[in-house]
């Protein structure tokens, strides 16, 4: 440790710095070297592994996180290659997946696998649209009614005032919902290659000041939870959020009884009982097997928003046995991610969206972040018909027995 | 890189090789190196970063990914400390997170900060049990009642098959479910200090073998999603998983006006019009501001299941301005965490987990998970606390243009 | 009981006539009287009391009813009178309410009594709509990502058809769903005074055609279940279906306090604890106390479709104490009137919706079933008011004890 | 009109009598009378058919309604007959329907006797159980999981003090959660064969004064919405309220082809594309057809609560083509039924009950709601086979047109 940060761990233990002060000291190395000491002498941890990062300082401690402390890691691994016909991506690709679940990385693998020896998978972005809500307090239901109107009336110059904000977002849809004395506002934005949950942000602030100014409405909050951000919402299963994307195959019977040792009916059987069904019973907003394990580990390895990870579970997996067929399909109402900003510009994450070939702006604008979600929507098929397959065939304690923790 | 590499990377490009089939060649390292290979010649990816990670390639190749190929590096905060009083949890904690989402620590550390100025949180766990539920079909309805009927009469055998598996965990409950020719039984068990996915995956296998031996039910899938593990179910909330925790704390009003400009009733407000009505009005399962960033950020840090964010989300925030206070709770009502096994083993996960002092099995038994989930719940917390007070005080957009990507 | 409808009972006892076919062998009343004389003899009933039904069998039996055997009679209250203004309605209203819930009237007269005391409710509808949404079967996404081009490039065309069906409905928007190879597209159409369901479904159908001439994709089901026509479903929550509609009011303190006992910020309490927190954590798509039983009652005495008591339900209760005054609001997302057509030709319907002044076609056509909507959203919210006070004040049990059954 | 009626109208109009205050100066009849009179005078509504009413006045005065004003008649048809062999009904049976919706009797009578035709259907009572849930206050968590702890510890001495108001009910479970201050306890009564509401309504009253005395919660509501009473809720729909009943049927292909013009496989499309698929996209609780219009026309017919038929649409249909045969189920979580007391003593409902054979209290207790529960679910399977089939030949809007409105 350099003696700055042992000196700049004294003062933090004398009470002297806080721990968010000691960016204004010194360097972010330094700084998270000194946290470290902090955390060393007042707990009984070893800081070893959480120092032996490998991003920059300085741009981590600018754009991702506070209190830079070190780096966790975890390990990635990659599935396919799996082929893929979609509206923006075209070809074949190595899916990276960052994970501790042992067993889930060889599922996806296999799923590829056989998505591949069918000749590829098919898949869709049938949607887009990043939303921002935000809640206004009203005198009564006849000022809101009267405020929703205003909206409806308004929509161009509530746009002006959102794209004042953004050089890149586009205002595509304001929805107003009266609630008593409330008025809601969803706004929606075309926000292109970027996650855009801060642009829909900044951009529907400056549309709340113009709806105060022009209206008896007062803002309570810029998000009403009817966004809904990081939250298993029904409105965004029915009305989409990021990206609506659909994934679907048809692989020959024999390539099914070859690779997984079942067939076509038994693994349609599987997801009537298990995703429709036992999902239906248990009041759920997910009728899928295992998609968030994909979608968290994609995200992981990409630098998408781990907690974003919720509402792509939000996914509907459908299989019908065909004649001498079996088609699968997945389903995500609500995919966000981006392939510019936040977390994205980060090393390992670069270089796995390199992997994919969708790192930065696309050509189109918001033709990576398409070919992300497509790529993304594959990965969950395979990881979902492997594992339909791995029940029909009752293996799946055995799977995580031989593969796992 | 090593020629080892090289050549293997060759021999997977001439088709003489998998991906995954490299483990048998070498070594973990070697191996991971020949697919970084094979991936910056198939695609335009660099792979520096990824080949720098500071774990053990064996130990991860054996326990937590397949077709291991490098690490995922995130930054990592420590927010805090924050004041706690829980039923397993006592004292102050510095509290881990691994995110790219900035001003996410900022926020989280100001609620810690304004919490252990009120003299600290109170926690508790009210639930405690890791479920899996298999679907069975039965011939009709007639006789999924008896096959439900002989569950019910019949908890001490399928106690004793299920518990013949594992030297920790204990059946605690099984409870049936008749969906026309579908016998759904959910098996709770106290797994102890581990999350227990695996180990009640493998206990319901063997209780599902007696079942298949002494009724006419025949085992679909077991998993049939009414567990529900990975997809966000009402089942989750009404029930729990994991760990039911709730987390609250009385701050004063000046310590409320002093730290965040803004007063109790503005944050009750905020509160009631956003997480409440407008959550009822999205047809949410999730009842608060951004728990699941918190959930995520600690999960990542500590090496738990990133997919169980989604069960993590599933969480209910209350405030109260009370006389000259304001009051505020998280009840997250399925965390499923763990402190033994999984991504728990890995190093910088090691260290998180030592940060907090609730690394391994606990004693009792089981208690070092609790502690865990009530430190979450009281992170959580923090978080919901400052947001909803930025909210109020219409500061979110800045917060992100200051401290965001 | 007539000669002929005895000899025609025992023609159906014989075998040689089942009970549908009566109407074709006699005149309603006396096919009515055979049906009776058959389950007199074939049960322990007396069927004296469903015979002594005053309305005309032959009209019955025309439209509303098969196997017409006799009336069910319901007593039938009157709450108010209640001062209300509304978009369409305006002025005091005396509201039936058929039901066999003791205290339930007195609940809703107490609740009008205050509203009208505080110089009445605001109403206003602000969405309106019947959906029906068709489901087709698609070869796969890629087709289905075609297909709901074709929807959205194609709206004046699916007008014109759907349109060709009806002289009163106009389709006001289509919306495109993608799930796998299914397309489902849900149809929005402005039925005037009409509830529409049947309207909607004919148009609709005369759509699918167009759909199924132009496209590939072959219609499984004219309902897919995206309408959502009598389930709870957050899409009618989100969406609206029907009449989407709210009213509030403000009542000063001291008649809370003179008419109930209790106070503002107790009732307030009530509302937030049980409505709110409480449906969140049961998983509710209804955050009120008891909304449906006023749909219910006014819904059975109006002549409205009882099963679409379902959606009524679909409500959100809202309560602040503001200085000196409770204001409370209701919000019913998808309340499915109509006041010409269905059971609204029946007598005693006729009648009620006479009481009410909003009987047969609006003047501006849907302006009658406007005002019967905001009526019974303020019947609602005089029930919410009264029910939410008695609890306030705990007297539940001893309201039921006294009143009820 | 008699002249004590007029009198008693113009001292209503005069302000010198409320409407309510009617019965305390004459017999019901005459108050009816003199409601109709000031109905008559102050709006332009004929009451004639209200007045016809074939029930005792002062019955449904003293049990059903307040400020009694007449009757509602809604045409009755009878399905059926059906044959069932349940775990309390067995035979054939005539439903008993009152509805207002053409073409409702039919379809169900289509699939009675399709049901018929197949040999019968199943029913099964897999649950039973009346719920209330009252709310309590406490200072925070830690009072909350004490309280919680003491609920689970002291069982009896709540079922001593619940069971102290009745003398059938019985305590059978309590369930405590705890959110934040709010602790809410779910109370689960066996009640017989009355539906139960109001007599666990008064035990839990009983219960939560213990509740209060023992502990130092506070009593907010009697109801805290948990129950879940009259709202969509999914704790209804996974733990049950009232009766979990589930019908099945397996009928042979000839007979489905013969009847419905369709076949095993088309109508199994049209359930998994529609019930299963379809809803899960709509963010449904519900997984059926129209499940909802059987209950709401058995429910009128037979006296039970309208505004329950909330819950009673909480239905999963489920449809498989096996073999040379369709198999298809219906299951409802959550069917509020009784056949003593409320609306089961009036005149036309005891009669259809007693059409049923359920009239009153069964032997053992409770067998006479067990069977009412099972002949609504096979009544509901019949109305989901003949819809579906229906759907599946196209022939929905014909069917509508034929025998609508």
């Amino acid at each position: 440790m350099p003696d700055d940060a042992s000196d700049l761990a004294d003062r933090v233990q004398a009470g002297d710095l806080r721990l968010y002060e000691l960016d204004d000291e010194t360097d972010a190395d330094t700084a998270a070297a000194a946290r470290r000491a902090v955390l060393e002498r007042e707990t009984d941890a070893d800081t070893a592994a959480l120092g032996a990062f490998a991003f920059d300082a300085d741009q981590a401690a600018d754009t991702a996180v506070e209190n830079l402390t070190g780096g966790a890691q975890l390990p990635l691994g990659v599935a396919g290659p799996v082929a893929l016909s979609g509206g923006a991506a075209d070809g074949e690709y190595y899916l990276p997946m960052a994970t501790t679940e042992g067993a889930l990385v060889a599922s996806v693998n296999r799923g590829c696998s056989a998505i591949t020896a069918a000749g590829g998978a098919n898949a869709r972005v049938t949607k887009t649209g990043m939303t921002r809500a935000p809640v206004f307090r009203v005198a009564d239901v006849t000022e809101g009614a009267e405020v929703a109107q205003w909206a409806d009336d308004n929509t161009d110059a509530l746009a002006a005032a959102a794209e004042s904000t953004t050089s890149h977002g586009e205002l595509t849809d304001v929805t107003p919902y009266v609630v008593g004395d409330n008025v809601y506002l969803r706004f929606r934005y075309d926000t292109k290659d970027a996650m855009g949950m801060n642009m829909a942000t900044i951009a529907t602030e400056a549309a709340s000041e113009l709806v105060e100014d022009e209206t008896p409405a007062e803002l309570v909050a810029v998000s009403g939870n009817l966004c809904t951000d990081k939250k298993p919402a029904a409105i965004n299963a029915v009305e989409g959020r990021g990206r609506t994307v659909t994934a679907d195959v048809t692989i020959p019977q024999d390539v099914v009884e070859e690779r997984f040792d079942t067939t076509p009916a038994a693994i349609e059987e599987a997801n009537t009982r298990k995703n429709l069904i036992g999902s239906a019973k248990a009041g759920s907003l997910g009728f899928n097997a295992h998609a968030a394990n994909v979608v968290a580990a994609v995200f992981l390895a990409t630098g998408q928003d781990a907690a974003q990870v919720v509402e792509g579970a939000n996914a509907i997996t459908t299989v019908e046995a065909r004649d001498d067929a079996l088609y699968a399909s997945v389903n995500l109402a609500s995919l966000e991610v981006g392939t510019v900003g936040g977390g994205t510009t980060l090393p390992t994450q670069r270089e796995a969206l390199d992997v994919l070939g969708v790192r930065g702006g696309g050509d189109p604008a918001g033709a990576n972040a398409d070919a992300l979600a497509e790529i993304i929507a594959v990965g969950a098929l395979a990881g979902e018909i492997n594992l339909l397959a791995a029940l029909a065939s009752r293996r799946l304690s055995a799977a995580h027995a031989d593969l796992g923790r």
